[in-house]
């Protein structure tokens, strides 16, 4: 059995992933800094390979299968950024990968998956046939689950990241990041809760996902239901895993408007000259609408991700392309 | 009177800008070399202060003056670019900037120009009107003009991107810039003339903006009369002094269809999740649509600025934000 994740395993990770992974830069601004009234420090994953910080833990879970393993592939379920991590991994090491789509899934998440040279199988978007499909899958191929948050592998992984912006920004008082299924907060609150507790850690979801905010409140998991967001890459509900460890290593959990993520993409976009996706937005979105406690201070932001249709961006009107 | 500027004058700049100019990133993509069939180096000027490469050669300008001349302040015209980046170069000095913009300038300029602390003198869109307004201006001011490119301070500012790009990156086969009024070709190709004549530099102009083109196979300047270009950076003219290191230094001028543009600034968006304006992705369109010779080669790309009106994106309809 893989081991839970804690310190050692992500910097276990960080030296497994080094030669693959881009150690990704920090960006500031004064005018941004000026618009949040903070010293903000943006760890730019956007810049990442596949885009996205999921890169870092898929690579790890895929560095981490033995030979004998890794010949008959990994497997995964996701619509969105993982899919296209796990892919990038795999064709890295040269070994098959088996994403499971829903068939509503965009054509343009679909193509960025298959052009990593994965296998896309698709399945009806409903949650029974996507754990139907996966079983056959794993039944079939005899490939290893790669799942895109509730693996220790793939926390450690996202970790890292974390591990990187203390070596490059001394002095923060809190680091905040986006909340989704919790992997990458898992990842970075059992770093910071280790190298430097008197960070304070925040995670940012939005108010329409809001799983985590509730599940804290109430001190159970209560997963979200059909939830709706432009942040497409928070749709999901924590695990038991990642939910344990919130609990024990967050500071706190916070919400944010549809409308704040939106406004905040595109300062960021305008004023940073950084292409990030809706998702990666909440956390400065979060600043925008002042939900943590943050003014004067030395902030830490993860900005996960870039991948969006270009074809559809959120303030304007789709047109023929 | 000011010298004229070399290789000299431009690392002399390189020292009087350091402490306020930012050096830039140089970013590479694996995905963005396929498609290329290049190994391109993008220099980032987006990340420049004010947005634009357009700093260097401001704040050369602003940190060039005697005290006694500085309070009087500095004075240009310019609808884009150098409004913004010597606003700021003169809001960093303490100093008055007065900056002419036509009439029909669109707001979102206007307002970054103010935003940076500058005065704004609108005058009819015409040419008589402009030089009219800007002599009123002088006059009335004691101001000292900064010529958007026309300038040989300007002009060695610029050519302090090059500088960094060959200390980035070694053994490149050629650089590749835009080319509008000259400034930042001239000080690319007298830097590389300098230290490192096995290189070539690539001017590129967009098909409708051809006058350094034209001008070249005439042997003599030949202005254009009113350019249309998606690539608003782009629509000057050579001057005299730009024509002629140009003539001395560069190794070819191309031209790029509007097109190509577009798909050029998609592409870097996309790929690199960068956020580039069209004037910068020029240097990229000449390379999708093949107007030099580049494939397989070492080539270093300066994209030039990353300011563009977010709601009216090339390859989408506006609409009301």
């Amino acid at each position: 059995m893989t081991r839970e994740p804690d310190i050692e395993t992500i910097q276990a990770a960080a030296r497994r992933i080094a030669g693959q992974v881009h150690r990704t830069p920090v960006h500031t601004s004064r005018l941004l800094n000026q618009r949040l009234g903070a010293e903000v420090h943006v760890k730019c994953e956007c810049f990442q390979r596949a885009g996205v910080f999921k890169f870092r833990g898929a690579s790890n879970a895929v560095l981490s299968l033995a030979e004998d393993q890794a010949v008959r592939g990994v497997a995964t379920h996701s619509s969105g950024n993982h899919g296209q991590a796990l892919a990038l991994a795999a064709q890295l090491r040269g070994i098959p990968a088996h994403v499971v789509m829903p068939s509503n899934a965009p054509a343009v998440k679909r193509a960025a998956v298959e052009g990593y040279g994965a296998q896309v199988v698709e399945c009806e978007p409903t949650l029974k046939a996507r754990e139907d499909t996966i079983e056959e899958v794993l039944g079939r191929t005899g490939a290893t689950m790669v799942h895109p948050y509730d693996d220790p592998l793939v926390i450690s992984g996202q970790g890292t990241a974390a591990l990187e912006l203390l070596e490059q920004v001394s002095g923060l008082d809190v680091i905040v990041t986006p909340l989704g299924g919790g992997g990458l907060l898992s990842g970075t609150a059992l770093t910071v809760a280790a190298l430097a507790p008197e960070i304070r850690v925040v995670g940012v979801e939005p108010v329409q996902a809001d799983d985590a905010f509730r599940s804290l409140e109430a001190g159970e998991l209560i997963p979200s239901v059909n939830p709706q967001t432009i942040a497409d890459g928070l749709l999901t509900s924590l695990s038991d895993r990642t939910f344990s460890i919130i609990r024990r290593h967050v500071s706190e959990v916070v919400t944010v408007s549809e409308e704040a993520i939106v406004d905040a993409m595109r300062l960021v976009w305008e004023r940073m000259k950084v292409l990030i996706e809706p998702s990666a937005a909440v956390p400065v979105a979060a600043l925008l609408e002042e939900r943590l406690e943050a003014r004067g201070q030395r902030v830490g932001i993860i900005v996960t991700g870039g991948n969006l249709d270009l074809g559809s961006i959120p303030w304007l009107a789709p047109h023929d392309s």
